[in-house]
């Protein structure tokens, strides 16, 4: 990977660009201290990058496999066995990130794809076109959620409210704009939003240098504190609606999603407040039952024990699970680009998912 | 203030001793990369070292006042207006911890005394004195609070449990042993601990520096994880108790305590485990009615906004309490050296309280 000279885009930033014939990605690790963007020219370079979180958020994984699909097919154009080599950069790919069901999902839809081209195709050239549609479609997914979402919040309330969400799920999380950080630009359009406070989001703080950095920019008015003080804040700070994207949502409506999901949906319930999950379509598992059924992934202690280049190992152990499971239940709705889905259980889920369509 | 060149204690250590005619104080910010003791000759030096996080934890910081008016003493004992003199260090002392209400109940311990001394006294003796029994009797209250605390998990359960705690409430946070910490040796002592979560708790990390330091030295199995996890781990992990310190306890019962401990409480109610609140009656403050009648103070946004020495400061604000207050009814019992308070309020409190012998 090479470090690119300037912004893929002047004034304006992109999580992940197609730009002289290579990925762009903006190292989401450096941020917000330094604008890096560093340069992907085949599949082992996107799976690194994903593994080692210089690209992060679900829907942006599943992008970012899509273009590392489309990348290795021209480094092997012109090999004699380039449907075996390609084959290896899918299953490199799918494992770079286990629990984001979307890069399984883009990885299928490329998969797919590849099966359907004409025996003269240019191979490379029609992946790149499928990556950057599923990369384009994201991005209108996004638009389409925000508005969905801004509505529903439009519903309930006429006036600026205080909302509070956790991660990043915005435009550096997906393919522009956001999920939940998507419905937060919406509604804020929309005059709707007077505080977004944000979870910092440990241990690798996405919320205080992600989405703080992507408030900033959007000049919404944002408040960053730690993820203990969020039942402190919706005791004291009058917040009507928790927003939170997914990694995955099982087919019962449980969603999987950033450690801290599951005890903010608690406190919310606690609080009376509204607990809104924005994801797009790709992110649901039909064939995940529930969510108690997937396995958590685990990161290692380091991540808890480093402070910049100090270390803080006093050397008992760590646990350091990336997701937990919030239950349907204590999900008020599930916004999708697909529509909307309150008060989700199984059968509602299904009846969402039952028209698929490409979108 | 100096860096004393080797530790009080050989082979174990304290947080606060007087040693050499000086107040030796293990600085806790260095924690647990580095053990350095640093000396304070005179009041004002306590006073920074209490603003300054040096020492912490509200029966520690009450312990180091008290052994702060007896350094002064020894500075002004020669001076005429001593008594003027020392009056100032008081209201210095005072307003380095405004919310720790065992800081004012120590002072006013040393006020009293010095009121009652006959005009021939060796005052600063006197004074250290009265400093060393503040110190020993907050050792000996914790040693009889982690064997109340025990005894009521005991009464529960009669294997090894799972344990969450958070931030620091051990031998650092008090004069020896600690009070939530306290109860988690005796009951390891008795054979009640299976592991001990700690919440590392943001922003200080007091958890993964200062607890997870201290059941090293201890040999208590323990395990790090991040704040927003509590919530996971209560649910995957078979925990029983929830036991926490208090920097002041309300007439009602209501607990001011580290920011994040309010959360906790409704997660464990949620989940259906016991919380268990443990401090000195000289946390009780009988004069505050209720926990909602307390400013909650701030610190800056700095401490969220800085990593090691690598800023992540996107340039937006940010919300940096440092308490919050769990009302009583999330409360199961809270813990004194006087006797034990099951489902606090008002008149239970009253009652405890009701005769008032130094403890």
């Amino acid at each position: 990977m090479q470090q690119a000279v300037k912004p893929v885009i002047a004034g304006s930033f992109s999580a992940l660009a197609w730009q002289d014939n290579a990925l762009q990605l903006l190292d989401q690790r450096l941020l917000p201290a330094r604008e890096v963007y560093v340069e992907c020219t085949d599949a082992a370079q996107v799976a690194t990058a994903i593994g080692d979180m210089q690209v992060r958020g679900a829907p942006a994984i599943g992008i970012a496999g899509a273009y590392g699909i489309a990348l290795q097919a021209r480094v092997i154009a012109t090999s004699v066995d380039w449907a075996a080599s390609l084959a290896e950069s899918f299953e490199l790919l799918e494992a770079a990130c286990p629990t984001a069901i979307n890069l399984s999902w883009a990885l299928k839809m490329m998969r797919d794809r590849l099966a359907r081209f004409p025996s003269d195709s240019d191979v490379p050239a029609r992946l790149l076109e499928a990556a950057r549609s599923i990369h384009q479609s994201d991005h209108e997914a996004n638009l389409t959620m925000g508005k969905l979402g801004m509505q529903l919040i439009r519903k309930h309330h006429k006036t600026p409210q205080n909302l509070l969400t956790h991660c990043n799920t915005g435009a550096l999380a997906t393919g522009g704009y956001g999920t939940a950080l998507g419905v937060v630009r919406a509604a804020h359009e929309a005059g709707l939003v007077d505080t977004l406070f944000i979870d910092e989001t440990r241990p690798w703080l996405q919320g205080s240098r992600l989405t703080a950095w992507e408030m900033e920019r959007a000049g919404i008015n944002a408040c960053v504190h730690v993820d203990a003080a969020a039942g402190h804040l919706m005791k004291t700070r009058e917040i009507t609606w928790v927003i939170v994207g997914a990694d995955r949502i099982a087919a019962n409506g449980d969603v999987i999603n950033k450690i801290g999901t599951y005890a903010l949906s608690i406190l919310a319930m606690h609080h009376g407040l509204r607990f809104m999950v924005v994801a797009p379509s790709s992110s649901i598992d039909m064939a995940l039952e529930s969510g108690d059924d997937v396995e958590v992934e685990e990161r290692c202690a380091a991540e808890l024990f480093t402070l910049g280049d100090q270390s803080i190992d006093a050397g008992i152990s760590a646990f350091n699970p990336v997701f937990d499971v919030t239950p349907a239940d204590l999900i008020d709705v599930i916004v999708t680009e697909k529509g909307i889905v309150e008060r989700p259980d199984t059968k509602k889920l299904a009846d969402l998912m039952s028209h698929r369509h490409l979108h």
